[in-house]
Parts: C-alpha cells; sequence; structure tokens
C-alpha cells in the first residue's frame, strides 16, 4: 500500500484510501468517547481488540449469509474493507432495555423486551444523533421504504445470529448499534464495526448492574476494569470462533 | 353545581369533578409555561380566549364527524366536558417544520411537508415527553397496534377539517398538538384544547419568521404582542364561525 490518504477520521477509527478506490483502510484507534463526544479518554488496546472481535464477527456473520464491508484484517488494528456510501442511519436493534430507551420510556434497566426493537438514529453529531420515527426518516428521504423495510430485516437477522454466539459466549447481548452502506453496485452491506464500542454486553447470569458491565459502559459510568471486559469479550469470541 | 372539587391541576387548565361522574368542568387559566415549565408567565386574557377557541373548534369538528369531549361552553373560561381517560400521547400533526422537528431533523424551518406527519410523543413531563416511534409504543403497550391506527386516522381528519377552516381565516396551519381519551363506554374522544397555546398558526401570505406567529411561540420566543395575537385568532375563528 503506497502512502495512505485520510478519507475520513472519526471517533474510534481512521479511514485510509488505497491504490484501488474500491478498497479502503480502517484504522482502529484507542480513542474513546461517550455522550456525544463530551466524554472523552482512552482505552488501552482498545483499537487492536476492538479490530480483532470486529473481524472475527464480520466473518461469521459472512458466513452466515450476511454481506458485509469486511475483507480481511491487515495488522492487529488494521482493516481492509470495502468502499460504501454510509446511510447516514444508527440502526440500533435492543433485545433488553437500556440506555436512551430507558430514558425515553421510563421502561426500567434490565427488562427484557416481548421481541427485538429496531431504531433509528439520524447520524448527525450537530443534532445530537436523534430517534427517528419511521415517517420522519421517509419524510427527509434518507432512505426509501423499499430500504427501510430491508434495513429492519437486516439488523434483526444479524440480531438473531449474534445473539446466539454471544449466548455461546456465556455473553447476553442487549443491544447494539449498525451502520450500513451501498457499494459502488449498490448492494447494501454492514459496514462500521461490531464491538463492545457498539453493543451492550453483560455477563450471562450476573444481575449486578456494574459487575455484569462488558463493553463501553464501564468507560461511560466510570466502572473501571474497562480493559479486561475488552479482553475477557475478545478471549471468549476468539475462543468460539476457533 | 355544587362546590367543585379539584380533579386535577394542569399548567393551562384546571379540571373539577361536578355532580355527575361522566361530566367535568374544564377551567382554562391565563397561565402560559413553554419549554417543559422551565419558562412561566401569564398572557392576560388567555383563558377565556383559548376557552372560547377551543369551544368553536370543538363543535365545528362535531359537526364533521368528529366526536370530542367537549358538550357546552359555560362561562367565558369554563367548558362543561365528558370525562375520558387520557391516552397519555401527544399526537402532533404537522404540515410544515418547525419547533422540534426542525432541531431533531435539520428541516429548515418553513419547509412545507410532502404529506402530514403525524408524531407521537410521551406524555410525560419526568421524562421530557420524548418522541416515540410506534414500535416504542406497542412495546410499551400504551395503545394497541389498531388504537394506534385509529389514533394516525381521526388525527389526519382533525387535520385537514382544521387547515381548511384556518384557511379560510386567512391562517396558515402549520402543526397542532391534540390529546385523545376514552370516555366509560370505551369511545375514542378528542379531548384537552385546540388553541393558540396547542398550534402553530401563521398569518397567511406572511413570510416574517417574527411577524407571521399568532400563537404560542410568541410567548416561547418572547415576540411580544402576545395578547393581541390570540384575539385576532378568537376574531377570526369568531367571524368564520358566525
Amino acid at each position: 500500500m503506497s502512502a495512505a490518504e485520510i478519507l475520513y477520521e472519526g471517533k474510534a477509527k481512521i479511514v485510509y484510501k488505497t491504490d484501488d478506490p474500491n478498497i479502503l483502510l480502517a484504522h482502529f484507534k484507542d480513542d474513546a468517547t461517550a455522550y456525544n463526544a463530551q466524554k472523552k479518554g482512552q482505552i488501552v488496546g482498545k483499537g487492536k481488540m476492538n479490530c480483532t472481535i470486529a473481524a472475527h464477527l464480520f466473518q461469521m456473520l459472512e458466513t452466515a449469509g450476511i454481506a458485509t464491508h469486511f475483507i480481511s484484517q491487515t495488522a492487529e488494528d488494521d482493516m481492509q474493507v470495502r468502499a460504501v456510501k454510509i446511510i447516514p442511519l444508527e440502526v440500533v436493534v435492543r433485545n433488553i432495555a437500556a440506555g436512551s430507551l430507558c430514558q425515553q420510556t421510563g421502561l426500567e434497566l434490565g427488562t427484557v423486551l416481548k421481541k427485538p426493537l429496531v431504531d433509528f438514529h439520524y447520524k448527525n453529531d450537530a443534532l445530537g444523533d436523534p430517534l427517528l420515527t419511521h415517517a420522519r426518516i421517509l419524510l427527509m428521504e434518507v432512505v426509501t421504504e423499499t430500504q427501510l423495510n430491508q434495513l429492519i430485516e437486516r439488523a434483526l437477522q444479524i440480531n438473531q445470529i449474534l445473539a446466539n454466539f454471544f449466548e455461546k459466549c456465556q455473553i447476553t447481548l442487549v443491544d447494539f448499534k449498525l451502520e450500513f452502506g451501498c457499494d459502488a453496485d449498490q448492494v447494501l452491506l454492514l459496514a462500521d464495526e461490531i464491538s463492545p464500542d457498539t453493543c451492550r454486553l453483560w455477563q450471562k447470569g450476573e444481575s449486578d448492574p456494574s459487575r455484569r458491565v462488558m463493553d463501553k459502559d464501564r468507560f461511560r459510568r466510570d466502572l473501571g476494569d474497562i480493559e479486561n471486559a475488552y479482553a475477557q469479550v475478545m478471549k471468549r469470541v476468539l475462543a468460539q470462533s476457533a
């Protein structure tokens, strides 16, 4: 690869161009942010752990028939991915009530939902990533109704695959955020990452609301022992993928 | 009516019990609040004006086939209404982008929507009346799917009737908030009020974003001349109803 030109630098990743316009290189950083970047910090080794976890989960999803942007992990914290135009929606799938769902509905933390909930947030830092209804998404013409239904269906499929996998890792998949994009041929691909930065993961069977947390909530809520939690997730994902 | 027992005191109204358990008396106050009661004040004569405006609009809607809780206006600022169990949803119908829709979508103030948008907010002051998606409403079991569809249909019918009426008053109906309730026989009735407190009303044809405002935004945004604006709305509604 030639001297890399930065296409985009986000909060947790730097995306570089490569010689091939259809291929990008995603570099995973240790930087951590929360609450729309009002809280900032570093999680030592996060870049390498998240890149490795995401690589394994993307490969597993591909095997299960879900198209992703993942090509290969080229270094501990580098991943080759297909270039996509990101759809500016955060697709959040929830199995258990936590975070903003509790704040915005009054549902108690830990309430098991009768069926998975798919929420959409507008990927717009300036507006604070607001929740969007289907009607607002269509009004704003972010996607068409067909694409919206496709996103919901795809998100629910991914949820089923991931929840089953994490269950085997003795981890409860509480909720997670997905981003999707379209490649040059307008094929819908799962993009971004899947990691403890983008999922709520609880130690299976642990009811203590601080001890069970194995994800970025340890950083958000200053629960400490963040690196260990990420390392545990990586270890179990690798063991289960082997 | 005997010495009145207060059933409920809200920000803009006091609701009294009457001798008949199926009938309540709503007293309209001059008190004005905004931004979830962070801003407080008084609009002189508002109680009488809003009660009169709401009475006329309820009567017009009844004539057009919309069931409401309205029975009769018993004083300038008092209205007899049917007792209902209020559904804890604020049903907001929008024809033109304004207020929180702009803040949460980036749509420019004044954008004419391709078709009316029905938004639902959870009527819960402690949570800040958050926006709810259909999926969240059903998950929370606030209403059933059948009731949700009925609310949307009813809200759109009311929008058409009100928009046509205000058009004749030389007023553009930008958006408005409705509340519904069920009476003892589980009949769905339009409740609360329809007034410059609950509608965005713009002087038709006026493009100046301050001058055109004929509703509570004059209070919210400290535009002055609030009483005059409400009086203008009342005058035109009465003239058009005559």
